[in-house]
């Protein structure tokens, strides 16, 4: 499907519209949805702003829309306030990159004692020479084996660890694991296992995923890594582990984690606050998403990743 | 060259011994050079300790000695220990995957703020959301390209990095760089390299060498990571540089660093104790190393990773 018309598509701001840059068939305008935008009515494509705020009932405001693209993974409260014959296609693998690495700092930075080493600076105190835990040789489960749990595999591969993926069914395995193992399996998994990372989407399935029969069934010393949703793990369970188990946590239940909660001083617990996807790796892999999805809005007659509604091109 | 004598090897402690097991022509005891061992006048292979001082001196009074085989890299002091007939063969290769390991750590604790969560852990500080540094589209540069320089290679091409390698002199490249650099080329290098990674042996040529010259051609935010050696970087100059720079440094001049020096509160400076090499992944590491040196001592008449010395076996 191919014709002439220029769509109008918005963008959140003039730094996405210069790096989006030109393409065909399409013209692009800023539109913060704070406010109603300039030339709502012609605005086909919207694009709202990544961590920031935004008016969804202006969305409701535009006769022209057709697609609304995210530029997270999640879209909480936007098919509501959406006009059943608008699209939304999501962002999902936009973040992948930088949650991988990030699972792999959490990971390092744990087994390795970064966080003793950075208390150590306060007081200027070089430790003793001791033999300090190496992720080599460490048999890790990834739990939660879509795309970003494959770029944490990735990554793990060439430290030498005995690599197990989880997935809430058992198939075969890829270029990086034997197999995938389904979610029934962990239990018979987590005895031996040594480092937990947990990045599965939040469900009602795996809400409280993590809890204590699962921390229980790890042993001592074992490291757990969430990078996935804080509801995934249960908070209570997560505290009355922490120091038998380690924990490094990007995300937490609540969040953010309020200032006299005991998990800030849990022993072997090291939070960061939910920075997975907001790093500079985002920004140059959103606007090739962006840019693939447009030309394929334009040109190809599809876009990939609709989460709710028809197809904006077909219709259907 | 094979013979049917029971060549008798010492170990360090009876942990080494039940560790290195059995092996066809190899009696192993213990011995951790605190006095002179027992059966010393028998001993033909000596393992000296690791970690842990011991007497030098008794490697001369053993009749028998054909070889000293080192756990660590380094051996300063035993060749003039040693008679001219006994061989020296070092464990070059037994840490890189430690080393590699921790590399990977501090340059990624670093990027992503670590240490900055740390310190926040001890306010209950959530931080409030912002950009926050990744390691992916990085120019990296990995200054000394030996083999623990292809092994942080090796973990960093999963990172989505744009990878360099320099070593002393140029050569081809290899299945993780497209060549390798010669020193020369570093001063055209600097100001696009974003991380700059320290391995390379100290020697009175790379004494110094990461100089106020070398950090002043990075550009402003750029991250150093030393698990060279601390004489390698010019003390003074990193704390100029730190705030402007980022260093993350596993070796520090002097070292231990002491307690009231103001590198431990220096900005941008995150300090590990010199724990390259000392990990769980060294054990099992070592082991392999020295069981096949050993087979080799006894069977194929030949051990590799000689540093000092004749040929045990030929004598030459």
């Amino acid at each position: 499907m191919t014709d002439s018309r220029t769509r109008l598509v918005s963008l959140p701001d003039e730094s996405w519209v210069a790096d989006v840059g030109v393409l065909p068939g399409i013209e692009t305008v800023a539109a913060d949805l704070s406010t109603l935008p300039d030339r709502h009515e012609e605005i086909e494509v919207c694009v709202p702003p990544y961590m920031q705020a935004f008016d969804r009932s202006l969305l409701a405001r535009m006769p022209s829309l057709r697609l609304v693209q995210t530029l997270t993974a999640g879209y909480d409260g936007l098919p509501e306030a959406m006009a059943d014959s608008v699209s939304l296609a999501n962002a999902a693998g936009v973040h992948d990159t930088s949650t991988a690495e990030l699972a792999l700092t959490l990971t390092l930075a744990s087994l390795r004692s970064v966080p003793e080493f950075v208390r150590n600076a306060a007081t200027g105190t070089w430790a003793a020479p001791r033999i300090y835990d190496a992720l080599a040789d460490r048999r890790v489960v990834i739990l939660g084996y879509g795309s970003i749990g494959r770029a944490i595999a990735s990554r793990l591969v060439p430290f030498e660890v005995n690599l197990s993926a989880v997935a809430s069914r058992p198939r075969p395995g890829d270029d990086l694991v034997d197999e995938v193992h389904g979610i029934d399996d962990l239990p018979a998994l987590l005895p031996s296992t040594d480092v937990l990372i947990v990045i599965v989407p939040l469900s009602r399935a795996t809400t409280g995923l993590i809890d204590d029969a699962v921390l229980s069934a790890l042993p001592d010393g074992a490291l757990v890594v969430n990078v996935a949703r804080g509801k995934v793990a249960d908070a209570e369970a997560v505290l009355a582990h922490a120091g038998r188990l380690r924990f490094a946590l990007d995300v937490t239940d609540p969040e953010p984690l309020p200032t006299e909660h005991p998990l800030w001083s849990a022993p072997g617990v090291l939070i960061s606050p939910h920075t997975g996807g907001a790093t500079t790796a985002f920004r140059p892999r959103a606007v090739r998403f962006l840019r693939a999805q447009l030309d394929a809005y334009v040109r190809r007659g599809t876009v990939s990743h609709i989460v709710h509604g028809p197809d904006p091109v077909t219709g259907r």
